[in-house]
């Protein structure tokens, strides 16, 4: 089985800036890398560290730049890493692919905190595209939601129906 | 949606004992609550502890009660955490329960440790579980295997095809 | 042994925002407090959180208010957890206190990232307070400074010898 | 500064088999120096990896060998990491050893467990030997005492005066 990240940023792969003032988060090295050396996958993987950016920032010209690089990449099965305020975005931008599974995951705590939902929510998106063959999915709070089938629970930020 | 997760034990449960004088592991909490209170799942949810057994001292009876609290309760979809090293034979007992998907997972280093696999295996197992709806499978090293297409590498641990 | 802790925030207390759009650290509760539950200290103790601040943003007043808690507080042993960029400032303002070991402390990586030198930080300060009995000192990268012989490498952060 | 560490074994190093059938812990590296690793000390510091033995198993020639290594070698700040179940009567042994300062030190809960106090208490033991010049100590719940000031609280576990 073979699959292709995508890491785009977001809060999953945050870290604590290595200069000396830090204010704010400083993303560098996909999340997604550290998850996978810690559990011996049976896998054959690759990882395209496309862009490094909070899911806010993300702009339409990134969200076509993602759409190619799904579309040319040499996979059926695709794991994007993706901030959770706008992944329902690109999600929807990555509609009509053919032939091909793609799940966008993320995190709501850092890969790097002690307490991060990171590996488990990975985890839910590679269990399911072990099974799924085409569309595209939001892997998120423990379930796998069509894209067009969830929204996001304005006060607690949980991923829902809808 | 609506898993049942069933405790038997195994690394995935094992911590440092309480006593003082430590020469084993103890198993106690089952680790699938911790995982879980981290990632704000949109699940009913049920936690059994039925077993806290390393699983090579799992016996065919305790395989019967496993198969007989699989039939029993009320969901149709049931994730097992189990010890990898009796997994498969566990997995062979509960061939044949119908309208219900059971996974079973478990992990190669304590949920407690610092680099364990322990939250992306039962990720893995909750994502697949997502998606399938019958049957009997092994979720591991990212894998969801059927029950009868999965064997052990004896020298690396790592659960394959086979 | 009775010791006082005074949190006034930095590195070591930074948290992930609980908001869902996170561009920068929150400091929430003190990170001493978690590190001394896990280690059944044989010791009283008081956690004061006076501040909660970056210290590039500790004001002058700001260091009068933490001279006169430190006068004013029935100990004298106290450990300061503080921003590492302007701790030898405060430090500075402390000294000349009188029958009183001040020792200040902080992190390079907060307590809540999986890699923070907080604990081991805090360690150091509370093992040498078992032993001083006045004056004031930085306790960082494994060494305990008196307050006036201590500088910071600018490229490397590190305090050492000054 | 100048610290040999000397590592004995204990629960502090503790960390889950290589083979596939774990009941019991393997002792490896030291967890001291994973636990440097993360703080950059501005320290000169070798390890001596001893023994790697389970505190109930250290003999009476270990015991003579740890005091002899103590003797020879080329510092005048040792710290020893070991198990807590015998750290007092290897402390006892190295009674009268001159112009040294030997901190003895271990855990409750291994290094390589989320929740263990090995960082704290490692530090701790560093934070003293900065100030102490002679005698040998234990390093243990936040406290650093002579080696015939403490006895071990049987219930609890906990070193305390005595």
């Amino acid at each position: 089985m073979r699959i292709v990240f995508i890491q785009t940023g977001g809060t999953i792969d945050k870290d604590y800036p290595r200069t000396r003032k830090g204010y704010a988060f400083e993303i560098r090295e996909p999340a997604v890398e550290r998850i996978l050396q810690k559990v011996h996958p049976n896998l054959d993987y690759k990882i395209i560290p496309l862009l490094k950016k909070d899911s806010q920032d993300i702009t339409k010209q990134d969200r076509e730049k993602i759409r190619e690089t799904c579309e040319g990449v040499n996979s059926d099965k695709i794991v994007i890493t993706h901030g959770t305020d706008t992944m329902l975005e690109t999600a929807r931008k990555l509609d009509g692919i053919k032939s091909k599974v793609i799940i966008l995951t993320g995190a709501m705590r850092p890969e790097k905190f002690v307490d991060s939902d990171a590996p488990f929510n990975v985890g839910t998106a590679i269990g399911a595209i072990n099974i799924l063959t085409k569309g595209v999915y939001v892997a998120m709070n423990g379930r796998i939601y069509p894209w067009n089938k969830v929204k996001r629970n304005q006060k607690t930020g949980q991923f829902v129906e809808g």
